[in-house]
């Protein structure tokens, strides 16, 4: 027998089903510093213990994006090491702000399984949650992704049908009990907007862009210690569908996020994820820009809270919002669509 | 109205004007372990927490130059984002130390401003001055850059001109007071040579080359937080004069600084930037040379001090010293011409 | 007389001779940190404090490996910058757990010389010993390489012939004194298998492919303060025989261990070096792969050892084990063959 990791085949998976993933990390300051040099993030509030003090926090935390996608990256020998697609997240909550010396680690629990009708693959739905060394949960969400099966004539029972939440109801939006916004410096931050500047409805543009390279994406992915063989093995992706490595789904959204500094700087701290998906691939090469959406707002006391749609573009700009075709689909540049909330201080 | 950063015009500026720049940045061990990875520099100071505490320091202090660079990208969004060319650098002195765990922040007074007569452009002058979190000035120095008018018809009023001091004199010099190099190890520092072996007019070959990477200088510029649109957004850059990414200048100074310790390895601590010009753009894939000239030397007490000219080529051997012609212009392998201070013990 | 080192010569060397490395090195936690982004390690032990505690040690003690590569960087300046080639190493030892904050230097002792029969170059024998800021020694190894002479017509005397151990003697393995592998969770660890699960003879293909790109291996490379011209200077290496920058040898062992997680995940600690060869050179763009074999297994106590054989391949599968033809000679595909003590919990 083998004692390299098949990884587990759509058939593997059963609902409540509980996996504890391996190899725990402890992040760092260097961790946090890494995550500036991969994505270009100007956030104050990652950025200097200073400004994270003056917020009522003990220092700069880890940027909830870095905790996401090492708790990610956790999960993908055992849930999608033969997946075909990683379909979407969603219920995405960041319970306890992380901060460096923390320890994470990753157990997931299978919510549901549906097998295709082509028989040869199936949707299998897990609840993720990262804990710290204090076994605290950090991060909780669900995602489903599209899994090869081992055996297409092993016989497979649905589960009863998922359907996530939509979005991620204002009450169960944790802030950091600390945070205390009353002193918080805008000059600092980098944008007088405040939460009441903010409209729903309103689009904007964060102007720049970002080229990706190969060195880039996989330096971040191996950071997230996230080992999905299609992003860095360009021999075996000769063969695949797209004929070259394929940029992790993660490195978009944070790209995205940096850049939207330029337009949220103040919408610093996110609270939520409640939904995100990757419309199109992203390659070494691609210019990515991206556009912000207000979707929502609520007012959680210490805070405000923007919900915002980020729409991450590839090479083409973002200044008239390329969005979905009148038929509903998506353009063609639009490789990220992440629905999020966000914390930003009141005034 | 935008929330995105539509950056300062040249008719935005006036004399006396502050401005306080955003992202306040914590520096820690991190900073100066990818300064390594991302330039190669070998000087012991700033490599090793025991030969900095055997010099009289409390560790390993940051590089002069990753300071000069975290400081400097504060300054782009506000100064630069509309600049059409960085013109130069002068008056800068390194003031205060900074050790891993300082935060930085930044402040601009524009000292002058000058229309082109072409309506388009016009020189602003600044002095930039870096702090650290105990409002201790870290770094200052003088910056001028062509900078694009909103409005070719707006009036403009010159201010009356400026002229920096071509060099930093010696009692402006700032030795940290602790500074001891009564034992330093000349056998860790990697060369046996002192102030008093090095003669006005010497030049010295650096010898090595080094190729830059897209990769490398995204991520340099990154991690000092200047998002200049040039050097990240390979489309845009296509409809540029050079059709391509543009390397930060200050990598280049780092390189070149890098490739000078194979020769200077004793001058490990910059005190002063006399003056420095991008002479030719770099650009990914070019190999970079460098050599020095010693242009001054003086007798600090504690250290001794070299007034060096760094001369960074590219895609050409450093072994003839490639600088000006006899007309007086930059022979076309030239891309910097720096002139600092740089502190030596004496034996 | 210039002020460039010009490096050692093979006439320069002489047995007994004994070098101080320059550039002492501070390792911290973003030296793991890149450790992991550059290579995707995925070893528990390395990567959180709890796992390490758990296993009785103070935190997460660095990488072996980045302790090799940090030591051997050292060396290059005085022994290698005329090397032609690096013939190999052996006797290598850990001897000292090396932890986030200690400061590494290096010292080498020539042991032999034999110059070669061209008149042109000679085989020059060290043995490098890198200690901490303590001067206990963490590491020891022998390495030979064939050294260009700066005199075709030098005369050179030969000493007595070398021949390193071909293998470390298992009572020269050194367990951290603390190990304590009583509660080890191999959950966490990523794996079940333990030291009586591997049988001598056994093969394990590592699976997983990693595509190298200039920016990685120059980032890694500098990381280790290892600045042979080879790795760098693309200008330069145009007009040597591969026409292109060289891989240094150290990337390609640290890419193979962290593929060998992948069926090695509770092989976790590096005890010796028995022996390594760079029987092929790996450039920019090629995808490493990596199988290994067990040669041997001892009973140390605390642990298991495993005595393993790496194998690195560029651009082809390691499913079938490509070694030696018959005749004895590489596959062409091999780049590297790596013979290490490993150690690994006995339940």
């Amino acid at each position: 027998m083998t004692k390299s990791n098949p990884g587990n085949f759509f058939e593997d998976f059963a609902p409540g089903q509980v996996i504890a993933h391996a190899t725990p990390r402890t992040l760092s300051e260097a961790d946090a510093v890494l995550n500036i040099a991969l994505t270009g993030s100007r956030y104050a509030l990652f950025s200097a213990d200073s400004f994270a003090q003056n917020c009522g926090l003990p220092g700069a935390p880890i940027d909830p994006l870095l905790v996401f996608h090492t708790v990610f990256g956790k999960t993908v020998p055992d849930i999608s090491l033969n997946a075909v697609a990683n379909l979407g997240y969603a219920e995405g909550r960041f319970l306890t702000p992380v901060y460096p010396g923390d320890t994470l680690n990753a157990v997931s629990e299978v919510l549901g399984v549906k097998a295709n009708s082509n028989g040869k693959t199936g949707i299998v739905t897990v609840r993720t949650t990262g804990f710290n060394q204090e076994e605290l949960p950090v991060l909780t969400y669900v995602r489903w992704a599209m899994v090869n099966k081992r055996d297409a004539n092993a016989p497979t029972t649905d589960s009863p049908p998922q359907t996530p939440a939509p979005v991620v109801k204002p009450p169960e939006l944790m802030l950091p009990p600390a945070l205390d916004f009353s002193t918080y410096d805008f000059a600092l931050a980098g944008s007088v907007h405040t939460f009441s500047d903010y409209e729903i409805g309103e689009k904007i543009d964060h102007v720049d862009g970002i080229t990706v390279e190969e060195a880039e994406h996989q330096l971040a992915t191996r950071l997230y210690q996230n080992t999905a063989k299609v992003h860095f093995d360009a021999l075996a992706q000769k063969e695949s569908r797209f004929g070259k490595r394929l940029i992790y789904g993660g490195v978009a959204i944070s790209l995205a996020r940096a850049l939207a500094f330029n337009g949220l700087a103040n919408a610093q701290l996110m609270l939520a994820i409640n939904g995100g998906r990757h419309v199109n691939p992203l390659f070494a090469g691609d210019t990515v820009y991206a556009w912000s959406e207000v979707l929502d707002k609520d007012d959680l006391g210490e805070a405000g809270a923007l919900r915002l749609r980020l729409v991450a573009l590839k090479n083409r700009s973002a200044a008239d919002f390329p969005y979905k075709t009148e038929a509903g689909e998506y353009d063609p540049a639009v490789v990220l669509d992440f629905d999020y909330w966000c914390a930003i201080p009141k005034r």
